[in-house]
């Protein structure tokens, strides 16, 4: 429409170059195949990419801080890109929003300094996982979180999830990635929090996360609550390296990336 | 299958009459066209009903507390059904919601007196509206959530719940039923709840509703939120029986059927 408001008359940034802005996204799983742009399916870059381009004119690409996979939500999802300069982010991002929400929102959208990379800028991740533990699945819950019927028992749960905190190999917890590449992670915390009404909540902070290691140490957690695993081995299992020894891995649909953190130098 | 555990294992009730069966259903409505059974539409009566004729093997007449409309949920749903003689409640139950699961969850299911009957019963019902009051959408509550975007005051929004306590025609905020209907109806309680982080609860408790009243009072009450009535006028709204004076009607997916009340006698 030609009264539509131009998103580019801010004035030009200082010296000409392009812009980097930083985007915070909350997003719904549930009907994305994970973070990822991949061709032939729907995912949450392929989306935000597709009506950034539409919106900006121009090419866009997405630098995320955690590659969230099939199934997983986020509150705190973390984006940065680059963009033709004076873009006006608040616009940008109504304009996204009118687009994207309610499936995926972007909760902010500002200019950044040309430094900053949401991935590697970032000094840890911090994700949440949701267990409903009824003998009775939750209606409004089931998009967010696992239904775990047996009752578990929160105490040696809460005692396994202690040995992860410090710098470990997570071998035990990662599916394999590319050969030689370390699976040695910095765990900052990790703790369970009971929310009342059977609802039990993991959350985990890292410097950052291999593969599917989050999924893993809830997975075993639940184990050691259903007391097919014991707290006590925990440390045992963490240091074989052993994937054998550690055990289930957590559907994807209870985890959400909750926040990144950031150094404020 | 051939080991699978009957259902009518139990002894046959005394006197070899029906059973009469009491059910709690929550249920995520997203997905159904309300809850009475319709031709050709999906709804929560239809999917119940045809799950517990598979499961009994005889016809089933459900009767409800609360007719939801399309979109509307449920957390306490009561509905009565009788049965042959000597179904296992607990049994059904389970057998139920391995159908039914997790759209659809029976919370309850127990042999009643033969007298019970879940509509005419009832001495109350409770309703939940939930409104996210956000600059944006929040993913995870676009379901089960009204967005209102521009800020709401909630201070007149409270007052403005306190005249629907007591007995009143309800004219200015129901739907025009079947003529000579009567629109009287008791409130027994109406109040906002601060949930925190822009979510607010309206929850309204009266001996019955008339149709799409309490979207009527939620909208209207959102009215003088944003400054388009006045809460010292509601009185005088509610006494003139006007559907012009009262507000807009809320939509359909912020509003949960939550509980129902019985009289123990």
């Amino acid at each position: 429409m030609s009264d539509e408001p131009s998103l580019f008359d801010a004035p030009d940034a200082p010296g000409g170059g392009r812009s980097r802005l930083r985007l915070v996204l909350a997003y719904d799983g549930t009907d994305f195949h994970g973070f990822a742009a991949q061709p032939d399916v729907r995912t949450v870059e392929g989306v935000v990419s597709k009506a950034l381009e539409k919106i900006l004119r121009h090419d866009v690409d997405l630098t995320c801080a955690g590659r969230t996979d099939a199934g997983v939500h986020a509150w705190g999802q973390v984006v940065s890109l680059e963009a033709d300069p004076g873009v006006d982010p608040w616009r940008l991002r109504d304009a996204l929003n009118g687009i994207l929400g309610p499936e995926i929102v972007v909760r902010e959208c500002e200019l950044s300094t040309p430094e900053f990379d949401a991935r590697r800028s970032a000094v840890s991740r911090t994700y949440r996982y949701t267990i409903v533990n009824r003998p009775e699945p939750d209606p409004f819950l089931a998009r967010y979180a696992w239904w775990v019927q047996p009752p578990l028992d929160v105490a040696p749960m809460r005692m396994a999830a202690d040995p992860f905190i410090g710098s470990h190999d997570f071998s035990a917890f990662c599916r394999r990635a590319s050969s030689g590449a370390s699976s040695v992670r910095r765990v900052i915390g990790s703790h369970w929090v009971d929310l009342g009404d059977g609802v039990l909540r993991y959350e985990v902070t890292a410097t950052s996360f291999c593969w599917q290691m989050v999924r893993s140490l809830v997975g075993t957690l639940v184990d050691v609550g259903l007391g097919r695993l014991r707290a006590g081995d925990m440390r045992a299992v963490l240091e074989s390296g052993d994937r054998q020894r550690a055990g289930q891995i957590a559907p994807p649909h209870g985890l959400c990336l909750w926040s990144v953190g950031y150094s404020s130098a």
